[in-house]
């Protein structure tokens, strides 16, 4: 049998590894230079955790465990009674009610309580309600590990990816969302990823809900335009129509949405907000309330002395998730199609569904495939001349006695925090520890012969220059010392 | 509803975070030092993978995953089908028939094709055979991520745990064995846990079972005398008979496992080999390999200047996995009365199973929850001094416009390195922003207030000692600067 593994699933290289460990450590030491901490939560969750907070779509996307143990045995024990305690009722109609097959979801809660996590915000949702009196508010946590969703695998998308998740809740200030915003800013300039912030604010959504009067139908508004770029202006027109909108509001949403406030550079846009906004929006305070939280988060981001990151207020930005409330934003890298590669934004009552109501919070999460994917097409990792092998130097031996040399010598560069490998086997062919080397990428190669090792003096060489020269071990700690 | 997780899971708080990432950074570097390389694999392993690899104890602990989508409808239909086909004839065997509930297995194979990674060598194998074209041999991996087992939660056994192994794969030089019991020394003393390492080799117990004339129950002795701690020799000798051994050859393995031979001091044992042993195996030269072997390693340790772990030759460490078939190692905290806190050995087919056939191979495998038990027991992470928080500093202010203030010195400290946090919210209750650094154990808090804007010079307070000082931003860089 050809050994495989499941479809949207991947295993890891050494250098797939070292690129992606340099992202996650990036990310890592960008959250905690903001004051964000570190928590773990369980690959498993219990059902009724995850179930009815993605809607229908996410549910079916659970992927759910099968309880541990002879569960089969037991219902099938338990049928046979029923059976037994009546054995001559048996018709078609039993054969389904006995299986529950016409109540799928009670069957499947039987045989699976548990799940594996979906995302990484409503696991943290639980644990802040679980863990409320150990916790100090505001509590801001960062958490990056793997999710998994039964997506159809596609190109980009997999079933078992990382999420790199910070949120702060417990705390309404808008600084949050500045200090989320210098978060995005630095990760990417340190990946030498150059790319726009897009904000928007649900307030003003649910002010334009108000101000064409379906005060009900924000999530609708959001949902249809956020369809934009698949189905178009009309597409969008239509969408709202669906939703009960008369063709005049429809269109008069879309003339506020796309065209005039759509896509400005937020600097110029809160630098000096037109009149005519104060003006058309006089009668509606939360509109208001949402341009000028956007004011404040730009007007500090604007203070700052370095932002490289190019900040695009977008009225047409609405996110697909339902429990934002406040201040929105999506990252597009610039000079890569793909899409977005981070995004978050304010909740105000995440935690009410496991019964903590009326706790602010905002986060953002990273997408680290697709950072990837856009530092290969960039060829950044090349630029940034990271190792690819986390090996620096490798002893290469004539014999036996040179090997048992060798374990000396790499003792003495290991003490010095140099990552030295010995080529394990005792064999002649020097030629074959260099290919194993070249292969491995390792750049530094040390000869041990029968003159080495009574002259102390050996003979290293630079893989990628292939200069050669003979040096004692002391010297060669100097020159290789990190 | 009252949040909660699977029993057997747990949250990891950010103060255990920071510890138990201190254990793995400790390990990482050392296996790093010694050549070894990272990979991933993902946590789902399609079924065929796993099972039949640990035994059936094992393969009943492997969590299942259900297939995506609505299976049950289609199963549904199918018996619907059927039945139609054939209304009248449905009896209470057919009800089971349909569901296979005569063939659990079956019909789990029907729902279930996917399941948890149980540990990390089996798909450790499954990865080097199905990536044997593009490795370079030897191949020296490590990984540590998850896994998950369906065990009875108790104290110190978990359903999720994480597993640190360093495997190296296509070597039969014992130098490996050498380089791994130097790991597992460089771990425990930069860790501060005093470590016993015993040793001993499948080969002895193998030519053991031929020098009493049963070659093939070489698995049914290393399984018995596992048990010595549990059941005595007398229940050793019990198993043994059950086994099928006379009673004198049962008391002559007990004999030369539990007295003759066992912990020794390796150093003294090999230094000079007692002559009996020549003696009394010259005619198995499978025994005097064995031997041969631990002590070409035993007497490589010795020659090294720094290795403080102790060394035990104990004839009677099995280990119970089965594939083992060279050197066994097991490690014992010296100070702690717990299980091993370190395994491994050596293995000549662990690829076989997946078609790669006599790839000889051998490795360890660390348990960071019994190691951080340890460290927790001996006080150890205070006496590291790690600290709690991973914030080096907060600011801490008294209005808008000195919190908006903060913003432009939070920068100047993070642009040097500092983890900096700014109290978020805008109030006057400084103390209760003290309370909070106090609470995250935030070594430093710096205060604003308009004379400090004013002025530049900021108040500085050591949150242990109280000291306060008053400075100027690049002033506090410096002294806080990593």
């Amino acid at each position: 049998m050809k050994p495989s593994i499941p479809k949207g699933t991947r295993d890891f290289s050494p250098l797939e590894m070292v690129r992606r460990n340099f992202i996650f450590k990036t990310i890592r030491e960008v959250f905690e230079k903001y004051g964000y901490q570190p928590i773990e939560t369980p690959a498993m969750e219990n059902m009724e955790t995850l179930t009815g907070k993605y809607g229908d779509e996410g549910d079916r996307l659970i992927f759910r465990i099968l309880n541990s143990g002879n569960f089969l045995n037991d219902f099938r024990q338990e049928q046979a009674l029923k059976d037994i305690a009546n054995p001559h009722n048996i018709n078609e109609s039993d054969t389904f009610a006995k299986l529950d097959f016409n109540n799928s979801e009670k069957y499947l809660s039987r045989i699976s309580e548990k799940a594996l996590r979906y995302d990484l915000t409503v696991p943290f949702a639980r644990y802040v309600v679980q863990h409320q009196n150990e916790i100090t508010f505001p509590f801001k946590r960062y958490q990056i590990q793997p999710v998994w969703r039964a997506d159809r695998p596609q190109k980009g998308r997999y079933r078992e990816f990382y999420q790199c998740d910070a949120d702060v809740i417990g705390s309404d200030s808008l600084l949050n969302e500045v200090e989320l915003a210098q978060i995005i800013n630095d990760v990417y300039s340190k990946l030498g990823i150059s790319v726009t912030i897009k904000i928007n604010n649900r307030k003003i959504l649910q002010g334009i809900a108000e101000y064409v009067g379906e005060p009900n139908k924000m999530i609708d508004i959001a949902i249809a335009i956020d369809k934009l770029d698949k189905v178009g202006i009309d597409g969008v027109i239509e969408e709202l129509s669906i939703k009960g909108f008369s063709s005049e509001k429809s269109r008069l949403i879309t003339e506020i949405v796309f065209q005039r406030y759509a896509q400005k550079s937020a600097i110029d846009f809160f630098g000096n907000m037109p009149s005519d906004i104060k003006e058309m929006y006089k009668e509606n305070p939360l509109i208001l309330k949402g341009f000028e939280e956007l004011r404040y988060i730009v007007n500090s981001i604007n203070k700052l002395e370095s932002f490289d990151s190019k900040i695009q207020f977008d009225l047409s930005l609405a996110r697909g998730l339902n429990y934002y409330t406040g201040a929105i934003f999506e990252v597009k890298a610039n000079d890569v199609q793909i899409g977005s590669v981070c995004g978050g934004g304010r909740y105000d009552d995440l935690t009410g569904i496991f019964g903590l109501p009326n706790v602010s919070g905002v986060g953002i999460s990273f997408g680290i495939d697709r950072i990837f994917d856009v530092m290969n097409e960039l060829k950044l990792f090349e630029k940034l001349e990271l190792p690819v092998s986390t090996t620096k130097v490798m002893l290469a031996h004539f014999g036996e006695d040179e090997r048992n040399y060798c374990i000396g010598v790499a003792s003495q560069l290991r003490a010095a925090g140099i990552n030295t490998e010995i080529y394990p086997d005792v064999t002649k062919k020097i030629a074959k520890q260099f290919d194993y080397a070249n292969k491995k990428q390792i750049p530094f190669v040390i000869v041990v012969g029968g003159d080495e090792m009574k002259t102390g003096e050996l003979t290293l060489k630079n893989m990628a220059t292939g200069e050669q020269t003979k040096m004692k071990t002391e010297e060669i700690v100097k020159k290789l010392q990190p």
